[in-house]
């Protein structure tokens, strides 16, 4: 492995993690609030929950309760006043609706002096969910929908019109409090009906739309669910006041300002990125070749998310397969690698982040008996990586903002400035 | 359409092509030839023979005779003194057979005083070919391997060993005759063993590679291609000069000068690009859809190779996939074009040399009742660019050296600049 490139990758991600965390936008935010006179309450969903939440509580003088739910393992403690509850994600499970209840109840019989803190994250889709129709027939619809092609507007859709919460409903039940949203953004371009299914936006999407989606898939319902297809989402919201904060469009910049610092010249090429993981990394692969002989110091920047189509039953996430995919273009070059993370810290079902690769890794998997073309078919970039010292691990990070990938460039002449590292570390057994 | 975006695309292309035509290139390596007293001989073989043979007999004052082996359509007429035959492309046949055998004659009972002035570009491998085997055999090896999911290097390790002129062999047939070959690149990173199955080249497999690869695929053989496996081919040819002229990274360079004539500041990806067709153009589209608010006018510019994996059974070629690809994530945008373009003219079994879209190409699609992603399904871009005027068509161009892709911007208060255009014309029925 190429320790100067890893480490020179591992602090660009690490200072564009710390640009990216939701405490300082919250309480920017916050500073200019003026509570109603009424009681303020906070709700706080998706990974990025508690630290958002946490944030809230620090900057507001009042604060009559509140609920965060966040993914297992991302509450990081208590923060007093507030209950802290974790759930299912990215499948809802029993604790997303109880909690979800719970949050209905807080928010319930409000008054027009009132105001809901309303703190969203990605994740909230599956974290803040109380189905209209039962937990099993939603999972049965949902798994429909996947298996007949539908694609995630058409999904959305349909579920909102399935949700006590989704597409608007929420700010609704809270009507006529005031709902202040602080949105932390992982949808690329920022679609609001989009980011947690939008509790608090008004929904794009109505009725005629969703059923013809239920005809177009010859989706199984039960009468119930059929008559609320016909119910309509909130198009207009005027309690509702939304800021956004934090986007991948911020954590490509704060990268490209951490590899200038440590002298590459960044090179941003898009904030949308939404191709295949692998593509995607053969694509950041053939930049890095092309550029390897140029004598400068290059960072190619992409954000977005990527998508992975299952072609076997590995373990792995859509950044490590980015990285791993990437490892034969740029196999034998020096001073090449190409890296990629997920901003929340949780790659696919896994305990990276993401993953790295440099010009040593394809003959390091070699040197472990490792058949890249079979890794990929199956699916496990996590196990090949792990093998190379390829994982990126930085646990829960607080934020949630999508993912980053990288391609390094690194010259013969570039001075070796580095600070102490201390959240990203990798397990390199 | 934005014909803006449009006449520009074209440009660029136009001048690009200019560049990497092969005469200049040809009579620059040929101005410094001395005969050496005897016979100067000239074979040409692939996409652009014709041009590199007219080149050649223009710049040469003494030339003996001559073959040219290039693809049906291809010859612009007669060459004084030389023969000029068109054969089968991609898959050889009975002609390419034929026109090889007499390549062979001429270039036969030669002496150390001769000359063979080897002229070679892509297509070469269909063209020039006489197998050691029967042709029936020779394609059912083939397609043992292309089914099996053997890769370009193993099929063309085991194929070099089962022809007369492949892997140095033509070369070792010349000797003692020096070989003056003269290379326009179609081949990534311009591996002279793999262009046009480097007949004149040392290759870099060896017999044992090819028994394992017939071993490792499980290859249905006759016990005569079974015992040539075993014959080596030459592993060093010291009566061979070989010069590279022409490459994907000039097509590139010229497409970034020409962009930036028009007042678009080139940005320069890679010339290595081999991933998936449809991967890179929808790379490509998140790239313009990130700088479509920029204000500048940027030229994102991408050479190589795409893939295609055939899913369906419709009409099509990379280049034309690739801008297909690209139209949904740029849709809407009035300043976005992603534009890409084989260098010899012919894209996949098409008469178009790629295909063009912009922010409006998705609705044309639309409102000629065309839906993208079934026509990706189906592989049937070529039919869905026709309909919306998305084809770009120049006819065979002389050239060939690769494909380039590029994403175009155009700000508001870019001057127009242009002149006449006549290389390229675009169908628009």
């Amino acid at each position: 492995m190429n320790h100067a490139l890893r480490a020179d990758g591992e602090q660009i991600l690490r200072s564009a993690l710390n640009v990216v965390q939701p405490d300082a936008a919250v309480r920017r935010t916050l500073q200019s609030f003026s509570p109603g006179g009424g009681r303020s309450l906070i709700v706080a969903i998706g990974k990025a929950a508690w630290q958002m939440a946490r944030a809230a509580v620090d900057t507001l003088d009042q604060v009559d309760g509140g609920i965060v739910i966040t993914k297992y393992g991302h509450s990081k403690g208590d923060i007093p006043g507030l209950l802290c509850l974790e759930a299912g994600h990215p499948v809802p499970d029993e604790n997303s609706f109880s909690a979800t209840r719970k949050a209905l109840e807080l928010t319930c019989g409000l008054s027009t002096d009132d105001t809901v803190i309303f703190l969203i994250s990605g994740g909230g889709s599956a974290l803040f969910e109380l189905p209209l129709i039962s937990g099993d027939e939603l999972a049965h619809i949902t798994r429909q929908l996947l298996a007949r092609g539908a694609d995630i507007v058409e999904i959305n859709c349909i579920r909102k019109r399935l949700s006590m919460v989704k597409g608007g409903r929420f700010a609704l039940h809270c009507a006529p409090a005031r709902v202040l949203s602080i949105v932390l953004s992982d949808v690329l371009g920022d679609g609001l009906d989009s980011i947690a299914s939008g509790p608090a936006y008004p929904d794009s999407c109505d009725s005629a739309m969703a059923k013809s989606i239920a005809e177009k898939y010859a989706l199984e319902l039960s009468d119930k669910a059929r008559a609320l297809l016909d119910v309509e989402t909130p198009k207009t919201l005027d309690n509702v006041q939304t800021y956004i904060n934090g986007s991948v469009r911020e954590l490509c910049a704060a990268a490209a300002a951490a590899a200038a610092k440590l002298g590459y010249e960044p090179i941003y090429l898009t904030d949308r990125l939404s191709c295949e993981a692998r593509e995607a990394g053969r694509f950041l692969s053939s930049i890095a070749q092309s550029h390897a002989n140029s004598g400068k110091s290059l960072a190619f920047i992409a954000g977005g998310e990527t998508v992975v189509h299952l072609t076997g039953s590995g373990l792995g996430g859509r950044n490590q397969e980015l990285a791993l995919a990437a490892c034969e273009g740029i196999a034998g070059l020096k001073n090449a690698a190409v890296l990629s993370l997920g901003s929340d810290g949780t790659d696919g079902p896994t305990d990276a982040a993401g993953g790295y690769v440099d010009g040593d890794t394809l003959s390091a998997l070699q040197g472990c008996r490792i058949e890249l073309h079979e890794v990929l078919r199956d699916n496990d970039a996590y196990h090949a990586l792990k093998a190379v010292g390829g994982l990126i691990i930085t646990g829960p990070t607080g934020t949630n903002v999508n993912d980053v990938s990288i391609a390094l460039l690194r010259s013969e002449k570039q001075t070796h400035i580095r600070t102490s590292s201390n959240i990203i570390s990798a397990k390199l057994n």
